[in-house]
C-alpha cells in the first residue's frame, strides 16, 4: 500500500516515539515506562502489560504457529513476573490473513497450553482479517496480548526500587535466544545439540512467574530482560536515579558461549534480546534468602552492584573498564 | 508475504473462529462473548475490552490520523459504556510503516482529546515497525487498544440480562456510518449538509459514556451498536435466553433516510454497523426514569419489546413481519 509523502526522521527510535507522542501525566500508581501498569483496586493492585509480535518483524512467515501461541502470551507473562504479579486474564488482538485451520489449532494449542499453565483465563479479544478480500497482497499476521495479574497492594514492584548498595541479580542464562536469531540467518553455524537449544530458548520463552512471586518482598526493583542485559538494567537506573557495576565474567551465559570470540559474546550476551529472564535487584541482606529461590532449571546470579554513581560500568575479572560497542535492540532503528 | 499452503475454510466467519479456537472455560465473571470482561477485584468490578484497527480493512490508508486516534480508543470506551464502566485507563498497540511525525503527532492529539474527556489515562503500550526496515512493501498501520473501566460490583451489567416483557431502547440514531461508507465508495451520492454529517458518525463516533453510566441500575442488559443492530440485539437475545419483537417504523434514523428506498434504508439501519449507539433493555416499569435521561443530542427511543418466543421478528406498523434479506457484517465475510 502506497503511503503519502512523510515528514520521515529515520533515527526517530522506539523510547523518543514513545516519549514524544504518547506520554501524558498518569493519575494511575505506575503508567508508561515500567513492564506493566500498576492500577490499585482497593487493597488489591492489578498488574497490566500489553506485547505484540508482527510477521516478519517479529517472527517469520514459517514460524510454528504453536511455538508463536506460546511465545506471543510467554512475553506478556514475563512483564507480569518482573512486577511480582500473579497472572489472572488476558485479552487477545489477532489479525489473519485468512482463517487458516490448521494454523489456527496449532496457535490456540501453544496458546493455551500456557495459560492453563498459570492460570491465566483469555476473557476476550478482537479478531480481524489482516487484509480485504479482494487484496492480491493477502495482509500478514499480527498478535496482540494484554495479560492482567494480581498482586497485594503493599507486593507490586517495579524498575524505580533500585537502591545503591543492592546487589544485581540475573535468572538463568542470556544470550542464547540472540544466537539462535544469527543462527536462524545463516550467520552463525551451532553445532547440535547447542543449536537445538538455543532455537528452543527463542521459540519457546519461559516466563519465570513463580521465580517472581517469590522475590516478593525480597527485590527490590525487577524487569524482564527483553531488549538486552545492558539496555534493561540501564532502564531500572534510570528510573531509580542510581547507577551500576556489572562483572562480566559472571554473568551467566551457556557453556557453547566459550566457543565464540569475546566481542561476539559480548553483543550477544550484554545486548541480544528477547532472553526474558528476571534482572532484579535486592539489598545483601537478601542473599541467602534468594539463593534459596535458585533451582537447577533456573539458577540465580549475582553480576554486580547498584551505585550512587550515575551509569553502568561492566567491568572484567581485574575491574578494569569494557569498552564494548553495542548494538542495542530497537524495532525502530535495526528494523528486526 | 507468500504463505504456505494452507487448509482454508471460505466461509468460517469471525464468530465461528473465536467459537472453535478461542473459547475455554472461563473462571471470571465474564468472559468471551460480550462487550466487556467483568473481573471481580474485591467490592470492584474492571470491565475490559479490545479493539483493533486495520489499515485496509477497518480504515483507507488516506484517513485522517487524527479521527483515527479518536476512533481507536472511542470503540473501546463505547464497549465500557454498554457494560456501565466508567473508563479509568488504556494501552496501546500501534505498528507503523515508519515514524511519521505529522502523522503520529496528529493521531495522538486525537488518542488524547478523548481520553481527556473521559479522564482515561494511557499506562503502557508497545510500538513498532510493521515490518523490517529493508522491506519494500512498508508495512500496513495497525493499531490495538485494550481498555479497562470500572463499576461497582452490584452495577455491572452484561448481554445476558434481558427478560421477557422487557423493552428494547435505543439511543442516537443509526445508519448514518453505514451510510457513509457507501458515500465514500461511490456507491451513494448524498447532499450537503447531510453528506458531511453521515462522514462525521462514521469517522468520530461518540461514546455513550455517561448514558452507560447513568443506566446502572435501570438497563437490565446492555451492548453498544457495532456490528449492526440486528446482529448485536441477536447477541443480547442468545445470551438471554430470549426473542424480541422490533417495530421497524419506530428505529431511529437520520431525516435523510427517507430519500432512499426502503430496502437500502433497512440495510443500512437495521445492518449497518459502526453505529456505537447504546442498544439496551429495561423494564416498563423504567420508562419514566429512561425519558430523563434522553438528550436533544442523543435521544432514546422505545423500538420493540423482549418476548418469551426465541428469534428477532421485525415487524412493520401493522405488526406484519418483514423478510428482511439483511447481509450481517463479518471481517471475515464480507472482508469490509
Amino acid at each position: 500500500m502506497t503511503k503519502r509523502p512523510s515528514r520521515e526522521v529515520a533515527a526517530l527510535s522506539e523510547f523518543e516515539l514513545i516519549a514524544r507522542y504518547f506520554t501524558r501525566a498518569c493519575k494511575e500508581r505506575q503508567g508508561i515506562g515500567d513492564d506493566c501498569a500498576l492500577i490499585d483496586v482497593g487493597k488489591q493492585t492489578l498488574a497490566i502489560t500489553t506485547d505484540m509480535l508482527l510477521e516478519g518483524v517479529h517472527f517469520l512467515t514459517q514460524a510454528d504457529p504453536e511455538a508463536l501461541g506460546h511465545k506471543a502470551l510467554a512475553v506478556n507473562l514475563s512483564d507480569l513476573a518482573a512486577a511480582g504479579a500473579r497472572p489472572r486474564c488476558f485479552v487477545l488482538g489477532i489479525a489473519i490473513p485468512r482463517p487458516d485451520e490448521h494454523w489456527l489449532a496449532a496457535f490456540s494449542r501453544g496458546l493455551f497450553a500456557l495459560a492453563k499453565q498459570y492460570s491465566c483465563t483469555l476473557v476476550g479479544g478482537d479478531t480481524s482479517r489482516s487484509a480485504p478480500v479482494d487484496s492480491a497482497s493477502g495482509g500478514a499476521t499480527w498478535i496482540s496480548i494484554t495479560a492482567i495479574g494480581q498482586v497485594d497492594r503493599r507486593r507490586a514492584r517495579g524498575r524505580s526500587g533500585a537502591k545503591a548498595g543492592d546487589d544485581i541479580w540475573v535468572s538463568g542464562r542470556l544470550g542464547e535466544a540472540a544466537l539462535a536469531l544469527a543462527i536462524r540467518r545463516g550467520q552463525r553455524q551451532v553445532p547440535s545439540p547447542h543449536r537445538e537449544a538455543c532455537l528452543r530458548r527463542m521459540d519457546w520463552p519461559q516466563p519465570r512467574v513463580a521465580l517472581g512471586l517469590a522475590l516478593a518482598g525480597v527485590a527490590s526493583a525487577a524487569i524482564d530482560v527483553s531488549d538486552g542485559l545492558v539496555g534493561d538494567l540501564g532502564h531500572v537506573l534510570e528510573r531509580s536515579g542510581v547507577g551500576a557495576r556489572v562483572t562480566w565474567p559472571d554473568v551467566p551465559r551457556a557453556a557453547i558461549f566459550k566457543q565464540l570470540d569475546v566481542a561476539t559474546q559480548q553483543q550477544l550476551v550484554l545486548a541480544g534480546g528477547d532472553d526474558y529472564e528476571l534482572l532484579f535487584t535486592a539489598p545483601a541482606s537478601r542473599r541467602a534468602a534468594i539463593k534459596t529461590l535458585a533451582t537447577r532449571q533456573v539458577p540465580l546470579t549475582r553480576i554486580g552492584q547498584i551505585e550512587a554513581s550515575p551509569g553502568l560500568r561492566v567491568v572484567d575479572d581485574r575491574g578494569a573498564l569494557i569498552e564494548a560497542t553495542l548494538q542495542p535492540f530497537d524495532h525502530f532503528v535495526s528494523g528486526t
